[in-house]
């Protein structure tokens, strides 16, 4: 049985990761007789945003992993005690815990750097031949990770692709139900809640992702 | 179009809502091109459960409005401001939310009682003939929400069996897989992570309780 490492950020879709692509994410891994292992970095969010009015809470602060293991029913590694060769793909969804958390794109744009440890376990897998999908804002990533040329996909946001081509990412345009492959860096990207305005239209894309991705590895 | 009106208690299984059974009641709602609105009532968490550890986080507390929030990417209603007469149904997703913070069952058993707000809601939707869907632990209120003899299931856990017995419930076994449905009082329960052991198991019963619900509707 295939297993799918899922790095998360968070949870909730202003500070951590999207829930409902998270979530679609494992049921779809699970409906392709796949298996995966929920995993994020121990460190602390740059910051909470009180989710009901949209504003940052100040004085609060949470920890990824704490947070992340909501999503995952505390069934989660810490990201830094996990190795690439046990698992032969691995997803990132999106949620701007992926661009704040796991990355600083959503405050240093097209100078942003990405943590280590998801850098260093990321690249682990994609030198190892292994697939990797990224969904939604964590696309934003692509370039830094496997380097200039890598195609991909945030949908249609034109500041967010711009940024992505000044790192040296080849950004394509991609509607909500569909996917961009680079088939030579085995890289799947799709834009879910870039452009989805529903839980059923952000599925359409991640199926496809996730169902590509696990035929690959 | 039918809408469907989701209590939620939090966001994450140890302290509020369980996560994957709030998405897939979601994402089953909308495939039956019905539509959903979330809400909860805006009172303190019973308390913070690390869902790393485990363990209470001490000092900490959080608002289940405020947390369920990010279950619902914000789109979300305070519970004390919604009309029954604006929906069709109401279905309450489990997780120990259902049972700390709706009510005090995970505290106090047959002695529990059920938070004023969501025993309103509840009973003005039952009062206008509209069914009413619980998953998990919710079911645990459905003596008091209901009446005596009101048919329903958490599974087969015994001791909390016995308790909605003794509070004048009419328990049935079930496997995860199917759903007890009390058709005079359009009441329909299921247990959900009760008893599953994945997400893809968590939403046969799910998906079963939200088409029946919305069937009834």
């Amino acid at each position: 049985m295939k297993k799918i490492a899922v790095i998360l950020s968070g949870c909730g879709v202003f500070d951590g990761s999207e829930i409902y692509e998270s979530v679609l994410t494992l049921l779809r891994i699970e409906q392709n007789n796949a298996q995966y292992q929920c995993m994020a970095p121990d460190i602390e969010q740059l910051h909470v945003i009180d989710h009901l009015k949209g504003d940052v809470a100040e004085g609060e602060s949470r920890n990824v992993l704490v947070e992340a293991a909501r999503l995952a029913r505390g069934d989660i590694l810490d990201l830094s005690t996990v190795n690439a060769a046990d698992y032969d793909a691995l997803i990132i969804p999106g949620g701007f815990g992926a661009a704040k958390n796991l990355c600083d794109f959503a405050v240093n744009g097209a100078q942003c750097e990405i943590n280590e440890t998801v850098a260093r376990f990321t690249r682990e897998i994609h030198k190892a031949g292994k697939p990797v999908g990224l969904i939604c804002i964590a696309p934003a990533m692509t370039p830094l990770l496997f380097g200039e040329g890598t195609q991909c996909t945030i949908g249609t946001d034109t500041d967010t692709a711009a940024a992505i081509e000044a790192m040296g990412g080849q950004h394509q345009s991609c509607p909500v139900d569909e996917m961009i492959i680079d088939t030579e860096k085995r890289v799947v990207t799709t834009p879910a809640y870039m452009l989805a305005e529903s839980i059923t239209e952000a599925a359409t894309g991640i199926n496809k992702l996730v169902d590509a991705v696990i035929e690959m590895a």
